[in-house]
């Protein structure tokens, strides 16, 4: 073998190992996303048995997280990246810190739901929770195919609906100290309520901070504690 | 300049690049303190003004983040870190994040001191804020002290410090819903209260968190995610 042949023949390995750690990434949010649909399917339909499925996966997701990290910085170590390889793993262990945060919040959830399977249900069926839990799917879903994608102009788009998210969430919180005002009886579910609503709206956080990771790997850019607008706007520059 | 003597020379710079991060996290680290202090006391003794105070600051913290995050990027690229150096550069990203995320918590506080100005004060003066609010802030120092000294022994120990901080947060919420149940009149109030003590809890949280980096940046080996006393184990090995 030539010199060329070996040094093709190490880049072609070190690709191999930045695509690997890209979609381990995203097979990670793909184990998240399941415990985001799980843990809210647990809290409305009271299943004790999928709540408990949450809690106990929640340990795969955390070991994806360290396993990832780990790879991330023998790569660094290795290969001496620059450029966008480096933005890229950088852009890596702040993702992989997020989704495994995000695997903490779905665990809250599935631990809310264990404890209002011990208190009455309510009439709506927890319909407030339905709805927040698929905006919140949908968010991290998004986030982590802009990721996938590197779409810097659809992440700058899905980084903006958190602030429905945000909404959302308020008004449940209003609503809720509305029925604890009206009938103190209801406060103990009601707060679990909040808890698993702020839980949910704590992913919609972490997935806009993957949207901004995007952003900032692709167009070298840091837009976190920036607004929206500019966000947007660092988004579309070529 | 002989080529010993420019490599010494590169070598002192390099070393003075890595130490002026280190210090820039400290005095991060510092600011941020403060800003737990005056969102404290500006709950317990309805001060307005120091309130708006640090809310105006954060804007400070969140640059400092994102200006040594910039800087550990281009030392990584231009220096080419291995073994020791590299992962000191990974643990002030992921400790800038979690100081940054501290502040935001502070930040809710001083949100919740202007919410609480509006309502009656309670007898107790928030006590237990006051208290829950002293932990925090030693708890946030000791990390930070164990990140400027790398003394990982010290470093387990402030971790464990964190459950009690939980237990202290849980009988503040099991205090507050019993309020609650009693005088449903004190519900908001007691909302907001519990709201500061949550911000404060998540406060312990990323300390702790702080302290599993200084010992992986020291023993190279990653303790998120295993009991406290396995962290201990980790810690004391030479």
């Amino acid at each position: 073998m030539d010199t060329s042949s070996i040094s093709h023949h190490i880049s072609r390995q070190y690709n191999q190992e930045l695509e690997d750690v890209r979609n381990r990434v995203l097979a990670m949010g793909g184990l998240v996303e399941q415990q985001i649909k799980d843990a809210v399917q647990a809290l409305i339909s009271s299943d004790l048995e999928l709540a408990e499925q949450v809690i106990t996966r929640d340990i795969q997701v955390n070991a994806l997280e360290v396993g990832i990290d780990e790879e991330c910085t023998q790569i660094l170590a290795r290969r001496q990246p620059a450029g966008s390889d480096l933005r890229l793993l950088v852009a890596v262990i702040k993702t992989i810190t997020d989704l495994e945060r995000i695997g903490d919040e779905a665990e809250k959830v599935a631990r809310m739901a264990i404890h209002l399977t011990q208190l009455e249900r309510p009439r709506n069926q927890y319909i407030e929770i339905q709805s927040l839990g698929g905006r919140v799917r949908q968010i991290a879903r998004e986030a982590l195919d802009t990721f996938a994608r590197m779409d810097t102009e659809a992440a700058a788009r899905v980084a903006q609906t958190d602030q429905q998210i945000d909404l959302e969430y308020e008004g449940i919180l209003r609503q809720m100290m509305t029925h604890m005002m009206e009938d103190p009886r209801t406060i103990q579910r009601n707060m679990d309520i909040i808890w698993a609503a702020r839980a949910l709206e704590r992913i919609g956080d972490h997935s806009r901070n993957i949207c901004e990771y995007v952003i900032y790997l692709v167009k070298g850019k840091d837009v976190r504690h920036t607004s929206l607008a500019q966000i947007g706007e660092v988004a579309k520059r070529s």
